[in-house]
């Protein structure tokens, strides 16, 4: 039986009889593929990377595991479609804070036709991915209270990293984990991740008398519709796009009260620091 | 005594009487303040930045000393203009090795026009900026004969970095040098250094039964018409291509006879792998 994610916070979305992700209870994610290039790019890529020997177990982890395609009913009614089968990242959640960050100064690639070079050409000037880097493009927050959930608005990456240090900071922390992603982009010549996003999760415990804080936090890298080969040439987009949100979290964690990711912020307030589809729905 | 340089190998050049910069025998190098935003620019980033307590000495090294300006008589005799003063980088060479690699995959900045963005935005995507980050802006590289003198053409990055393992390598070397300023770009938010160029120069000796080989190499950056405030946020375009330089360098280094440089400059072979100024006229 499978069912609408509860937590997906970026993407098309399978509500109200549209084309979208479902989930069943294994934990397998099913995501259409596409029917024009995007579906076949990023098919190609899973197919690649599943096989590349070359990529690090330690590499491997950050990445959704592939377990083929499979025929599924689509969730706009239109039949059985072929859906990727991918790790439902949530699985095993009840409360999972998500934030969803597309990477890069630059989402598009050469590759692509002009109309669609021109559409992100704008977007990213529209964004914070021309200034920062990167720009959220989807997130959910649960607060302390049992009903408190946080709908993106200025100055939240603020607030959600700055007391959360357990979450961000620490050997094993989401700062540890892009660190380690980073060492790689600095390495690897064979994949361009453009338009990529990189997903930090972990589950919000709520906070009692002596209980509360967050568990183990989790990087993954998705949506590889228009990942292209490196040919040599490291992903120097990515790559700069990563040691920005790298120093921006660091910097939070070193610094919490001082004023310089917040003058960061106030900067791409003229766009509202702006998600693309605006806050995830929450159970 | 002022006089045009020799071994300038990108930038306006004060040639056939045209504005450009001059140099004297005391080591000093004389730009024309640009009458228009990009002079007063370069003079902002030169004041600041050499007033700047926060640049650690280690990194100061990389950039040209900074002399005030002066009035002196322009190249194109229209009399006396106010130049910045600045160290002449190749002063006590007689045969420098230059080359002017203008960093960043992008090399326009948000608050430009829209006519300098598109022309930008076009340029880049013709030469090799877009795919490897970088682009060769001018070249003067010294063979072991007395006249031998190359020229830029196809693979001739690879011909120069290849076989001087005694220049890019050892822990002096060109790349130590980058990876020093990389740690810097990792860190600093004040400047964006937008269209800024790296110079890598090293001085030429003529091959002989017991002598031969290069001396110590320099690396510089230059050219900072375009430097932005950085506003807390990291240069992510300009680390981007350095990191891409150097894992081109690097890898040519580790593996002078593999082929993912290569196959790296083929791609940019459309583009001829352009230089910007065409090769610099040497002595």
């Amino acid at each position: 039986m499978l069912k609408v994610p509860e937590h997906q916070v970026a993407g098309h979305q399978a509500l109200d009889g549209h084309l979208g992700p479902l989930i069943d209870d294994s934990g397998r994610f099913y995501k259409p593929l596409q029917s024009d290039e995007r579906g076949s790019k990023e098919m190609s890529f899973y197919t690649s990377f599943s096989s590349n020997t070359r990529i690090p177990e330690h590499i491997r982890r950050f990445f959704p595991v592939f377990h083929g395609t499979q025929l599924v009913e689509a969730s706009d009614g239109s039949g059985r479609k072929p859906h990727l089968v991918l790790e439902d990242i949530t699985s095993g959640h009840s409360k999972p804070c998500v934030m969803d960050i597309k990477i890069g100064s630059r989402t598009w690639y050469p590759q692509a036709s002009e109309d669609y070079i021109q559409r992100c050409f704008k977007k990213d000037r529209e964004t914070s991915s021309l200034s920062l880097g990167f720009r959220v493009s989807g997130l959910q927050v649960y607060g302390n209270k049992e009903s408190e959930v946080w709908k993106p608005e200025r100055k939240v990456v603020k607030r959600v990293t700055g007391d959360k240090v357990s979450v961000y900071g620490g050997s094993t922390g989401i700062l540890a984990q892009l660190l380690e992603l980073k060492a790689w982009f600095e390495d690897q010549t064979t994949y361009h991740f453009n338009s990529c996003s990189v997903l930090m999760l972990y589950e919000k415990k709520l906070l009692g008398p002596k209980e509360g804080g967050s568990t183990a936090a989790e990087v993954k890298l998705v949506d590889f519709a228009h990942v292209t080969e490196g040919n040599g040439v490291i992903d120097h987009n990515f790559l700069g796009g990563l040691c920005s949100l790298i120093k921006f979290i660091s910097e939070i964690l070193t610094n919490p009260d001082e004023h310089s990711p917040r003058t960061c912020l106030q900067d791409s307030d003229k766009n509202d620091f702006p998600t693309e589809n605006g806050a995830a729905e929450s159970n």
